[in-house]
């Protein structure tokens, strides 16, 4: 169901590359008060063992800017300063060896008087990224467009104004781009992406501005990404959901090895149950998941409630656990290892996984 | 995004029309014990409460047969039987006045020593669907595909066996016929119903044979059935999730209003919140989607923690709430309508929904 990657040049961001056929970047925002540096240096380590891979953190004012050397000094992984309005800012985060800095150009350099002046501003921060090696993201929102393209239709509004804050980074040939463009919305959103990639090859930073919750949000989310992502569209990813961010990071992965393009750790497949079942499925899937929390290799594994379509499933995956009343029966990859009462099918799934990664 | 629906022949569920043109229709299924009639009533009437169109049941053995007739009687919404292996729950469904009934082609009639033999049973519960107007769902699933066929490649295999049992259908010229081809994986599962659409004009019936805990099954099965669904393949979805069955009415709905295809009542939409954020937003989005729950009007409500595409994003919105350190403003279509301190945010964005859906 996946088309081919489309094209776009690769970007290094620290360690990171985005775009280029790399890997579909994951990446998340701390949502910490930033002038706190050990929330949110603790808030980013948090992120990196979830399988962050870029974090951004906002910057909203000076007291912001000034506690960024000590939350680079404190930290290895790729950072992304995201900022609004004030250029000031971004040089800031440039000078304390961020590795990328997000401006959005509905804003930036809003405090100018003209639109040279404005340019002036950002051509001041992309100098400056060029000397440091540093990229930058030009990221549009549809809740933020620039007031002179407000009036056109909002795809053609984000569109219009990434191309004229485009213009400087293509006078001064700088080339450590990435773009994004969106709405809340999801067709909206779709859209946008779909033009940025037919006009530009600088890679895609894929999002929606807010979905929600993390239910519906990830639904949001998933239902946008997936559908762009299934079209070789874009580069790294952020799925922006309200709440701990560390379900961003989750929600990604899911999302990225729902369409197989990258895997991290088990997926557990579990059924939704119906009057078949014979055991407590939802259960028995959080303690397996809860028990492989720490787990790194890509296993496939199912939970299963009953004989249909059990057997069948928990054969196809890698491990697997088929539940009958009371009894159930541990898969292996496509073999029963054994039938045991409910209550250690969890712990011998557990033990039959131990025992064949130990194997390998 | 959403290409053209693509054109399948109506069916007739009981008061419902799947296919057709007709809108997708939101589907779940109960998980409690079947031969328990209160609880299974009971929870098919809180689908129904969250916008569950058409409920399955499951109908394991005789005692689940034999439950049927009073669950029939005590439930209006359309209702469909759930039949694995034996022929003659089918026949018991359909005489207790069940709207649909879903049979597994992978196992339907297991019991019969031949390929002749095992046709008759299904032709016999055609003839009595024929006669009592009901409609049939035809399901493969991956994890129960028929053995003669296990050989092939999963999609090919799922083909197969569908083509195989629709012949008797399409011999005694029955025409309420709904079709499913689902798998654990979202690649599989979308190649086997571009096949289905590609191959027959019966309304197809989307979902995953299971995904996985709400989190990340609403994520896998977004990827899958909102692929198809923007390609304008699938009459009616079942979201299937690990757990409380109403989240799977719930993710379908949200799913089908992400795509545009459907809408029923107020989506709420808040920002992920970052170092910027001056209010709770995820309680603030929280207690106004509790607060709405009754509510019917297919509103959008943004919840927003800041001023960069707070009040651009809430201005998009029927009504929003754009907060900043300790205040927060109401907006309703597009104007602010007072700035209040954070903890009045919630009752304001209330009494100005009330006010505006009063005038409306």
């Amino acid at each position: 169901m996946i088309r081919r990657r489309r094209a776009t040049r690769p970007v290094r961001v620290g360690g990171l590359v985005i775009g280029g056929g790399a890997p579909v970047a994951v990446q998340s925002m701390t949502n910490t008060r930033t002038d706190d540096v050990a929330a949110t240096v603790r808030q980013t380590r948090s992120l990196a063992r979830a399988g962050c891979e870029l974090v951004r953190i906002a910057v909203p004012d000076a007291a912001a800017a000034a506690a960024l050397p000590e939350i680079r000094a404190r930290l290895k992984l790729p950072l992304c300063a995201d900022v609004h309005f004030d250029h000031r800012l971004a040089l800031a985060a440039i000078r304390a060896g961020f590795d990328k800095v997000r401006i959005n150009p509905g804003n930036i350099g809003a405090g100018a008087r003209t639109g040279r002046a404005r340019s002036a501003r950002v051509c001041e921060v992309i100098r400056a990224a060029a000397d440091a090696g540093t990229a930058i993201r030009v990221g549009v929102n549809a809740g933020s467009i620039d007031r002179r393209f407000a009036r056109r239709p909002t795809v053609a509004a984000m569109v219009a104004s990434m191309a004229e804050c485009l213009a400087p980074f293509e006078a001064l040939g700088f080339r450590a781009l990435v773009l994004s463009a969106k709405a809340s919305g999801v067709p909206e959103t779709v859209a946008a992406y779909r033009e940025l990639s037919r006009r530009w090859r600088w890679p895609l930073h894929l999002g929606l501005t807010e979905a929600g919750l993390p239910f519906e949000g990830a639904i949001r989310s998933t239902a946008a990404l997936g559908a762009l992502l299934a079209e070789g569209i874009g580069d790294t990813v952020r799925v922006s959901l309200t709440g701990d961010p560390v379900r961003e990071v989750e929600a990604a992965w899911e999302l990225l090895a729902a369409l197989g393009l990258r895997r991290r750790g088990p997926l557990v497949y579990a059924c939704p149950t119906c009057g078949r079942t014979g055991i407590d499925v939802a259960r028995l899937a959080r303690e397996v998941k809860r028990a492989l929390a720490g787990c790194r290799e890509p296993l496939k594994i199912a939970v299963m409630g009953c004989v249909v379509n059990g057997p069948g499933e928990a054969r196809a995956a890698d491990y697997g656990i088929a539940g009958g009343r009371g009894r159930g029966a541990v898969f292996a990859r496509g073999r029963v290892l054994r039938t045991v009462p409910a209550d250690r099918l969890v712990r011998e799934l557990l033990r039959a996984i131990a025992a064949g990664q130990a194997r390998t």
